[in-house]
């Protein structure tokens, strides 16, 4: 079902940017794991929107209510359930969508396949601000792995054509424009202020890094982590691709570079280099897993746009409204995070059901 | 489940590389439909090794043998399941592996999530063989996809550093190396004899396009087109990235270049370009619906690499022996073919259900 | 998933009896629907506690509030969100029952599997309260199944000893006690209100006809029309039994009397008797589906009850506070058409996918 | 998906009762189970028909072969695939069967959901032979329990109005006539013999019981193990009913005698009673647990019916030929064994996942 995901842990996530309230449940979280509200909302706050000149000048309250699955702090067994009120619901500056797509939006594809009864206004249920019930839920998640010593960590890796530097090895979450080199972040947000005095936007690419996974996590075939990993990220909007390890890069490269030699090191297995971002035949080595999506530019830019009318079916010149954030990237980065959190603790609640083998 | 995919259609995969034989299961295809069995074993010789210079020598009959769903080559309603026997099951080459692991294979992390119970010989359940019944559940799909008046074509779009050039439009079934430059074609093939020569492997990129989707196919979240290609594609041995129309180059662009403008032409609606690769907010907008999908070199290669003895937790060197693809890229193209057309037909599938809105 | 249902349709029911709400996801409903509100609170008053003798006297106003999925009071094609707000959330009373478990009840079974992290409190995720979002989501159902002429009607069809008479042949929405016989319906009210008066309780049976379905509808094996109402009517708690058409009583018949006999009526294959309830290998054959679940009595009574200290782990007496309904199946009635709306029309919408052969 | 089964195990059962083959693929068994071969092929022979005078005089060696997932008897975490050859593949009885369907069968409901594309042969994919590779796939998880200390048991519980006498306790695997009393099994049989003698047939209960389950297994809402268990059993053909504990018995009881007091005795807790057949809010409590399926009799019988001509649209006499069960019931014994030990350790296997509290 397509709001849903999970195989041990069940995400939907349901609302529309200007329905009542977006919201989410997530089965499946053992019982008896309390959950730090505190970091759960500072979490949250990386990725709201305001603050900061790269970003829309929206404000919202994004802290969830818990409806269910939580007593005292704690998950109780029952599925977990919150939701985030809408409060900024004006409706009137989407009513021209119905008739003129915006391109690069969804606008086009759900009138087709809804018919026309889709909720046009803030993008529906195809909007950005959906991905705040998948903060709460990845927010928790990450928690959880965290207490298993596992960390989950993402970075913006490019704005346009300017590159971070310097490997990402943990969280950045007191960054709040999260890059390894400062220098680098400047320059993005100058790339940044440029584009939007432009009336334009730019896309970019989000690096993440899952750290102390055991081996062993993930399948074979359909449920490896690289599929279970772009399944939930390509539920971002605006995410095209995605690779791991090396991704396209190994394109270019022969097998005697390629392969990760294996080496004891502190009478443990690892590898010389990490190719493979902690990944062979979809399940974790031991070895950070690593992988890149790739965001394109904000569909939403204050210039004058080529369209056409749907219902008279002739070309039309539509000019979007509202303010946007003219770079996804930066806000997207404790996304990644999230989703990156739940595919990963989904598959680790997996491990103790398998080691199950006579000795 | 790790080896079952689908929505609407549920394929499941079974058998290991030298077990007695792979096979799928296939449940959902709509009663009372054909299959061109020719047609179905010619689409399964593209994939099957042996013949030509840049493959493996070892020779498989790998046509299937329907055991049930289909009565006079024509659907009955109940699961598809076929299975191929695996006439090479000589095992005496991978008894080591369960105790030295070869770099870029998944020995290691299968030998640790299966507590060294898994089945070594010849990969297992991790072997390019499985991709076999994936080709006989594709070649059904590719073929209902094709009455519908939709086509999936794949290329192979580059080898190492060499790229193919020309804009791919149709299917190149009956190309040997399917490119759609030829003399690109001749130099990917040389630079493949020159790897193998040196005892080395090289890594690649295939790209698929599907023309024909109607508008209107996928869904928003977790079961876009992206989400649910990348989903079955990461499914096939080696693929490490993924992307969707411009895919990483959007991360480079502005959304003035990057939003494909939509005009009227012929009385419908088309997009300028097609950087979108055909989808919008995970659902097909009507244009060729295009992704690459990047392999990594073949991890067998005959050079010495530096490995481990797992038990005796020492630094060990490997000599993988047997005779492997030195380039997997070719032969993946029908796989890449099955893998859309799979992914494809089950969310074609959906498209009867959805349209029940009042008038 | 244990708290999600459905194939084309995903339902989520989350919240607990004194969680801040419950409410429910339910994803696949075909966008344009309209919902008649008013329809739909009526169906919930029928389910809601207070009013009648043989209830409970609690009152609660079990009207949803909408979230998402519905604009205009129209589905989008988004998933349906709906909250109701738990307003009598008085948790002192059943603190103990962490310690002493309730006969009959889950507080021992949830104690044990979520190692005493559940949420006691009227009896949490496992509380009769949950049919309350089960019922919004099978209103709207049961109406979205009347627009394509198919009716789902249940009816106590016994209290104890005491049978309901006559044939059930349509809804009877409009009945307080709902009955065909109301002579009979009368005997088991007195039998309810003597049962009250002694502080005990009582159990009874529960039928449900759908007429209209068209045959063709559900799966051979694991999807017949019994395994997916089976599956969703055991979801209300307190049903241990569910039998179709003949049900047990097929047990003592011979083929030659069971077997329904095929005749022409009207131009139409139907069948002299209905022993099979209108299911045939699962799948319906156009004659009335019947149905009938066993409920226990209500297990929480106010007499004296033997019980353990399960820190202890010694005897104990307990004696249930709080009022409760003495017969719960007169609350059950809409609470089974919920069910058998939802199984129904999540097995209806497969049917455009399935009509798709060769002429 | 309909021929698909389980949540942490997937099920898939292939095959027509007269295509090449059946069989089943079996996702989820944990790696290093070693498999009695020897046993498992004792389970299959009580299934087997032939030998005995109230069964079908057919013969068929019905023993699996192993395609995958298991490597010298032992499971190594692929899926295990399994086929049974169909050697009795003769159609031509059949062949009238698309035009006049046979009363009791699912031959009416099959022609209109496949357009006439089904295979009738033999019943086609709703054959109970298709029980042979369930069992395969239950007698594997029936001594994966059995290793647990887990017993699954079934008897005939009922022939027509011939009831057993006496308390099932452990299995009667070496009983050619599975009852615990066979006084009353020698009644059950004649009375086969009568009805067979009458060219009818008859129908009849199974009752299974499973002792060694521990606490906390099973879920709330639609995952509890009456969920888990209806869904399975009512993939047996001709099962029409199913009662856990006192099942339909409940509905005439008060709540002050059908409550099952806990007790302490041995330093653990248990109940006086098993009224609740082990189960409390679908959860087990540690008794065994307990449920009966109805079977109505075989729809194949010797005399003339009243049956359609479907395309004609007028009434015919049909006579079945072919040589049937006249009680299916006592061949049904280990197919319900069989279901219900696939439920059960599907259900077994979560519970490693959920003990993941904090302490």
């Amino acid at each position: 079902m397509s709001s849903s995901y999970g195989e041990n842990l069940k995400l939907t996530i349901f609302g529309q940017s200007h329905s009542p309230a977006v919201g989410m449940t997530l089965e499946g979280i053992p019982a008896g794991n309390r959950i730090d509200m505190t970091a759960l909302r500072k979490f949250m706050t990386r990725r709201a929107p305001g603050g900061a000149s790269w970003s829309t000048p929206r404000k919202e309250a994004d802290l969830p209510e818990f409806l269910g699955g939580i007593v005292d702090d704690t998950t109780c067994g029952a599925p977990i359930a919150a939701i985030i009120r809408n409060t900024n619901t004006k409706s009137s500056d989407y009513e021209e969508l119905k008739r003129i797509p915006r391109p690069g939006h969804a606008d086009l594809t759900a009138q087709i396949k809804y018919g026309g009864f889709q909720d046009p206004n803030g993008g529906g249920h195809f909007s950005g601000r959906l991905t705040a019930p998948m903060c709460v839920a990845g927010g928790i998640c990450r928690q959880l792995l965290a207490k298993e010593g596992i960390s989950v960590a993402a970075r913006v890796l490019s704005v346009g054509n300017i590159f971070d530097e310097g490997e990402l090895c943990g969280p950045l979450d007191d960054k709040l424009f999260p890059v390894v080199n400062d220098e680098q972040g400047q320059k993005m947000k100058e790339l940044i202020d440029k584009v939007r005095a432009d009336g334009d936007s730019i896309g970019g690419t989000v690096e993440c890094v899952v750290t102390g996974l055991p081996a062993g996590i993930g399948d074979p075939m359909f449920d490896g982590m690289e599929n279970r990993i772009s399944r939930i990220v390509f539920g971002i909007p605006a995410v095209k691709g995605i690779e791991f390890g090396k991704g396209f890069g190994y394109a270019g490269m022969r097998g005697s570079e390629s392969n990760d030699p294996y080496r004891i090191k502190d009478g443990k297995i690892v590898t010389e280099t990490n190719n493979a971002g902690g990944i062979l035949g979809g399940i974790t080595n031991g070895m950070p897993l690593v992988f890149r999506a790739a965001f394109k530019p904000t569909p939403s830019i204050a210039r004058e746009q080529r369209s056409v009318d749907m219902k008279e079916k002739k070309n039309e010149i539509l000019r979007v409204k509202g303010r946007h954030d003219p770079c996804i990237v930066v806000r997207a980065v404790p996304v990644v995070e999230a989703a990156a959190a739940i595919a990963c603790y989904d598959a680790f609640l997996a491990r103790r059901r398998e080691i199950n083998y006579d000795k």
